[in-house]
């Protein structure tokens, strides 16, 4: 009695709706939004499911709404519930013995394990420059010299940074990893530390170059992180390599050895998709760059 | 000599940054935060990009979060965004030739073509209810005897759909997919029209169930979709299939058959991830429930 009820009252209901007011509910939207705010965000979203596809630099419209992301609390706490995620599979995983022997867990480095955070703040958060990791484009650098003032060390060194006067590039980005100062994902280094704790082999795959071991290995200790398994880079025979193509080859050596690959981190879509993939994969947050 | 200073500066800006204000780019959040607001836009963030995994329902606190996203601007935009996505991919990809003689394109129904905004929102958007659609729980139906006010056809109606007296289930969807009257997602109806008229085969694969193949195509003329190559419902020896390994076989028949699948939407990732998969993929959102 009580389903015949629901139904007809579903049926009734429905009937109604869709005369009346159930078109309300749905706004009438087609066309993307003119209004900045609004189109940048859901431009964001669609960085982060993909639907954006490959794309060079962040909208020149969109420059405020990716530094108010990555400067407010978003990026934090967007990159908490990744991580909080992260570790709820993986507990769950390990406890279930679903790892086998060698239960392990990928980790990309930059804008992942790293931030690059105080390099890309200089350049407008992506909105102004060239991406330095997309390999896409060939542009010439244009450098604009610093002022006198600031080509002495110190405190001078705060207006090199504040004064916006240098178009990054791929050749500043390498002279930003070679310091090795790249401070830690915060939650990111949390993850890291109670995966460890449950007994992952943390294997670290980046698209840096082979030549960037010493550096890299420097950046991450300097950072807090410590024990990786592996840390892979990209060797000679990988240049021109799309990230999808080395990282998935390098998964699929990690099988051959006999690790579990049950997660996952990056902050691209390339560090994630690919034969073979992880149980789980955890896309971090990126609205800066994009690697193919 | 120019490279030379940027790499100085770069190594002792670097330097500096780490000493001083560099760590203050980053929150230093490595917990999920406490307020609902934030943790909520941050778990319908990752419910996007498939990091939330399996879930059975909003989590309570986000109910308020949910309903604001649905019914603001913030629904409308995304979806229009993801339209304008798949608009832009398809017709270079249409242009150069890629889709050969059969271009296709994938579109699941629920929350990609047809919106059922008006069946959830009697249900707290999800947020008190059990996703009638993911089969993971097979609750005993627990309706709440309308009062008799409500028990007759016309404006009573309203009070109805406005009581939020009936938990919603399975039986009462099918009921309401059986009315055939959920209006299109506004953005959906656009990208379709446009789709056909560059010529693109559109084929809709629904984990709807072929009982419901009447109701499925009353309604989706009603919305204004029209000339589909073919609909795709569960047969009887799909039940028990996750919509993964369903979706994923009926994709590889349309390969056999000579379509070049190039676009896929769809609203949960079940209907985007198996082999093999589109040339590319359009998540669209949908933070009220999940299909594994």
């Amino acid at each position: 009695m009580r389903l015949l009820l629901v139904l007809l009252l579903a049926a009734a209901a429905a009937a109604s709706v869709a005369n009346a007011g159930a078109e309300s509910v749905l706004r009438s939207v087609t066309d993307v939004p003119d209004a900045d705010a609004l189109f940048c965000d859901s431009w964001m979203l669609s960085v982060e499911t993909g639907n954006a596809g490959p794309w060079r630099q962040v909208p020149a419209r969109c420059g405020a709404s990716v530094r108010a992301y990555m400067e407010g609390d978003r990026y934090a706490s967007d990159s908490a519930v990744a991580a909080a995620e992260s570790l709820a599979f993986a507990s769950q995983a390990f406890a279930s013995g679903e790892g086998g022997a060698k239960p392990a867990w990928v980790f990309d480095v930059d804008e992942t394990l790293l931030s690059n955070a105080p390099y890309y703040a200089q350049s407008g958060w992506g909105a102004t420059q060239t991406s330095v990791e997309s390999h896409l484009s060939a542009q010439t650098s244009q450098y604009v010299d610093p002022s006198p003032a600031i080509r002495s060390h110190g405190e001078a060194i705060s207006s090199f940074l504040a004064s916006g006067l240098v178009e990054f590039n791929e050749t500043s980005f390498d002279a930003w990893v070679d310091v090795a100062k790249a401070p830690a994902l915060p939650s990111s280094l949390k993850l890291y530390n109670e995966l460890q704790g449950l007994g992952f082999h943390i294997i670290l795959l980046t698209g840096r170059s082979e030549s960037q071991r010493n550096a890299t290995e420097e950046n991450l200790l300097f950072a807090g992180y410590h024990s990786w398994e592996k840390l892979i880079l990209r060797q000679p025979s990988d240049i021109g390599k799309t990230a999808v193509q080395y990282k998935s080859e390098r998964r699929a050596v990690m099988e051959v050895e006999g690790f579990k690959i049950l997660g996952n981190s990056g902050d691209q879509w390339s560090d994630l998709i690919g034969l073979p993939v992880s149980t789980r994969s955890f896309k971090l947050p990126n609205p800066m760059y994009y690697i193919s």
